[in-house]
């Protein structure tokens, strides 16, 4: 069998259960060596391997919509769907994304990358269905910690609409990012661990299963057990969802049957597949957290490829140094605990660490709570996640001046692309009234960050990407002050440089780059994306003033802009993301790409600068 | 009685029952008198006067936090916290706002007014007091409609954290703004309805209610019954919640005795509260959707000072119209159909128009389902809840180019405040790569940028205040054209103003109060927030721009000024809301106050076009 000339669901249907179980084993190998290469999210695609490849027997994609919530798990459905080659270049720029995304495929039905769209995007499709009588399935695969997720559950609330050609898979592997939280989640475990159910189930099926009648009405009365001795699933039968299940989600004899049997039925439906994250790879079995997303690592023995800890871990240890003496110190974070430093906090504190699953605006809001209850919270978001909770921000903290202190972690472009790059939260936040907007330029500096934010009595946020900065020759940062960004090194002629945050490693190389051209300059640290600094931008209004930053348009370059273009004389440089789409691949391509490396933004500013002096 | 000297609790507590009604009655008549000369929210504040009278007497506000959900039902609270002098002034600039708010009273935990947060601010402040074992009570009051919100249902899920303290009152009034949609709401019909079930507790409560033990019995009992009998209460039981009621949310005897019983049980508790949206004024009772939240009206006989339908009506009447010949036009909301004007369609197209409820993220999510799935859906909802479902904008159409048509209704300052202003989401927008967002100057344009709108491949945001446009003299609308400015007027010397949307009518007067002063100007409506008409902003670059909009900072000003900021010699000056807080009031007034009517305006730009030219 050779995944390259795989041709999808019309192979599949002609394979026995011996070559399924083959192909899900070359599934699993291509995952494993590619991933290990080329990082990328390993556990949630391992436990999705035999679902995947059931599903495409029993359904043809092509007629049946499939929908990955969160995506992370669609790695197996890249493979059947025709994209062998480019998941070999996965993750890069000339390779497929890690994510489902329609300009890729026909088969992906929608984006998928923020948590709770599948369930939405499902009923959408199965509405406008419904309105032509087309009675085609809709799938939407969901994780047990996505269904906790805000959407998931107005999306069920309402499932009337476009319910009736839905199946919602639930794959069930106790995990979100991190472990799932919740009363849904602990339904499921009670379904499972539903042992006089599971016993009586077993026993009626073996006296019964030989008589075709006996078995249908097995089928019956199971639903009714269900419902008697498994109080829990009635959760979902109250939205109107019939409930089938548990399944297990590596055993594709089961599968199929289980798919086969339902797919006739009207919905909406639910199936309950249990499967086991990580699995095949016994370290990620082990270790599901730890090999959820990951950089490159030897894919036998699992040891990673060591990554710099950075910001996140500074976030961490300041955590438990400070936390220790004031106790109105809390974690919050939203299934990010690992990813956002709080590991070692969540158990020095357990009492005073809360993950509340993938309910990015629940986090905010219960922040916010925290802190008026007394309590200082820091809740710490992946920058891309945090959008989930730009109107709570706004809603429950800004307007009431509620102290909580937001991390928004990951910000900048990232290697996943679209779906996760954080560039697009600047425009918002800073726009609303009493926001204070911080960017660290190193790890020095967020501790002053945090301790500054500790000290104000109104929300404030405070950004940074992935690991550490880049700056080598930079003085140590000094005291913050309100509003007030850092003159790191001024000069009376030249171009002025802003950089925003980790940016300033990038404005440092510029800057080096400039002078061997013989062009001083005058180097800013900005500091604050808001308040921004009006006073020291008007101070500079007749020079040429650049701003480096990993954002999208309206960043600190609208902040600075709008300061200045009602100055006649000087001249703004802007160095952003601007308007147009980011793909995925090595950031520092990326950049390279745009322009936004060191070499191509110092030959963009000499130009600039050049043509500037000419003029004034 | 006199609420002027009302001192709450402690008076409350020497109330007897006979004084209590009467209290109930003075709360619903000053509620009415002031909404109908003040405007503001009424059926909703009639239908909770007993029970926040009920929670005021058995619990202190001063210990026991009182948060309502939406806070369009907190009239009477204010009402009874020493806010009877600022509610003579409800929603006017010296007086109350229509919504809690902490920096009015102390006893509002909470800012109010986006619907969900409640019960997570709730858990916040219990899980807070958990933390220092202050077994105190938390109330979270939320309506049926508010609780299919997905903030209440990620709250819900995991109420394990801070839950011990919180008694949730579902104020149950088959009501959000519209009538109550979804399965929750459903649930709650059929516990209410489920006749046996009540006759079997009359029937034990009257036999058995003078024995103390039989009573405590029946307690226990009645939770037993509630389960078997009627397995939808158990969806909140599936959560860990304890489930009281259903009560009689406007008999105080019933109401209080409930209190008392619940207010020494362990935490989380589910109290159902049944209400009747209008209580006490018959049109009101009658229709509940129209006198949601209303203008001035006629006190005894409801009649409402008639409002030009506007934007909203025409939004409709092109639907309908579209609608009919082409059936992939589809109307969305959340829980605002009447608001958006959708009414008609709706009842002329039943099958083609969703209210999914105050479930903003879903209605896009699904939106962008159906688009998928082949259909043109218009998502309709009031710019400030459009904020809740940024990022699913972002992810969920614009990643994908999913062709949904967003109609942010009420966009601008409005008179309800901070709360309401949609005044915020341009910076985020206008960052999206491929977003298309226009502003219609008035009802004409509205329809030509809807056609427009229809016949792009991708999705688009059109954006627009409550009501009408106040251009007088201008020209109609010609031929729109992707990202192109429409100029209608043009001088060779002289300020160019840039208007957005419904503004251009405030830049025709500032023009004309211009003209008088003897300085001649361009008049420009902008149309496209994005994609920004660079070429025409560069062409005016060595002049004074101008940019007058209803936004805060980083809007059309934040794309101007980032276009022009690089070209030395010309200047910019922005008229819009800033980053600092903007109140609640009478539009005019707020506008007049902040500099921004047209008086203050042409002012200002006479000042500066006279230091622009003395300069260059």
């Amino acid at each position: 069998m050779d995944l390259k000339d795989f041709t999808g669901h019309s192979q599949l249907c002609a394979m026995d259960m011996k070559e399924l179980e083959e192909l899900a084993e070359l599934c699993r190998e291509n995952i494993i060596r590619k991933v290990s290469s080329n990082g990328g999210h390993l556990a949630s695609n391992l436990g999705c391997v035999e679902l995947t490849i059931a599903l495409h027997k029993v359904f043809d994609p092509a007629a049946t919509p499939v929908i990955f919530d969160v995506g992370h798990q669609c790695y197996t459905h890249k493979l059947l769907t025709g994209r062998y080659e480019s998941f070999e270049h996965l993750r890069e720029k000339e390779g497929c994304s890690g994510f489902p995304n329609p300009a890729e495929s026909a088969l992906d039905p929608a984006v998928g990358g923020h948590a709770g769209n599948a369930l939405s995007i499902a009923l959408g499709i199965g509405a406008a269905r419904e309105l032509e009588n087309n009675s085609g399935k809709v799938i939407a695969i969901v994780g047990d910690g996505a269904l906790g997720n805000g959407i998931s559950f107005e999306a069920l609330n309402t499932a009337g609409y476009g319910g009736k050609n839905l199946i919602l898979i639930l794959n069930d592997n106790k995990m979100s990012i991190s472990p799932a939280v919740g009363a849904v989640s602990g339904q499921l475990s009670k379904i499972i661990s539903g042992r006089f159910y599971n016993r009586t189930r077993r026993f009626l099926r073996r006296t019964i299963l030989r008589s075709p009648r006996l078995f249908r009405l097995m089928r019956r009365l199971d639903d009714w057990f269900k419902a008697v001795l498994l109080p829990p699933s009635v959760i979902f039968q109250s939205f109107g969802f019939r409930f089938f299940g548990p399944v297990d989600g590596h055993s594709l004899p089961e599968l199929i049957a289980m798919l086969e049997r339902i797919k006739e039925l009207d919905g909406p439906l639910i199936l309950h597949v249990v499967t086991k994250k990580g699995k095949g790879a016994p370290y990620a079995e082990e270790a599901p957290v730890i090999y959820h997303g990951v950089g490159k690592f030897e894919p036998q023995s699992g040891q990673l490829v060591a990554s710099a800890g950075g910001f996140s871990e500074t976030l961490g240890r300041w955590m438990c140094r400070k936390g220790e003496h004031d106790e109105r110190i809390i974690g919050v974070s939203a299934a990010m605990i690992p990813g956002v430093g709080m590991t070692a906090f969540a158990a020095k504190y357990p009492r005073r660490c809360f993950d509340v699953g993938i309910a990015e605006e629940h986090a905010v809001v219960f922040s916010a709570g925290m802190a008026a209850g007394g309590k200082r919270p820091i809740c710490a978001l992946y920058a891309t996640f945090a959008q989930r909770a730009l109107d709570c921000i706004y809603h429950d903290t800004v307007l009431g001046k509620v102290p909580v202190i937001f991390v928004f972690d990951r910000a900048g472009a990232v290697p996943d692309g679209p779906t996760h790059h954080g560039i697009y939260d600047l425009g918002f936040l800073r726009a609303l009234p009493g926001l204070t907007v911080m960017m660290p330029r190193n790890c020095s500096e967020l501790e002053l960050m945090l301790d500054f934010a500790l000290e104000l009595d109104a929300p404030c946020v405070i950004r940074y990407p992935r690991g550490n900065s880049c700056e080598k020759t930079l003085p140590p940062p000094g005291v913050l002050q309100m509003g007030k960004a850092e003159i790191l090194r001024e000069c009376s002629e030249g171009p002025v440089l802003w950089a925003l945050g980790a940016e300033c490693g990038i404005a440092e190389q510029t800057a080096e780059l400039l002078r061997q051209r013989g062009i001083k300059t005058t180097l800013i640290n900005a500091r604050f994306a808001a308040p921004f600094d009006r006073e020291t931008a008007l101070r500079f209004s007749n020079r040429l003033q650049v701003v480096i930053e990993d954002h999208a348009g309206g960043g600190l370059g609208g902040a600075l802009s709008e300061c200045c273009a009602a100055v006649p004389g000087g001249g703004v440089l802007l160095f952003n993301w601007g308007s147009s789409s980011v793909g995925h691949g090595n950031v520092a391509e990326l950049r390279r790409e745009r322009g936004l490396d060191p070499e191509s933004i110092a030959g963009r500013i000499a130009e600039q600068y050049n043509a500037f002096c000419s003029k004034s």
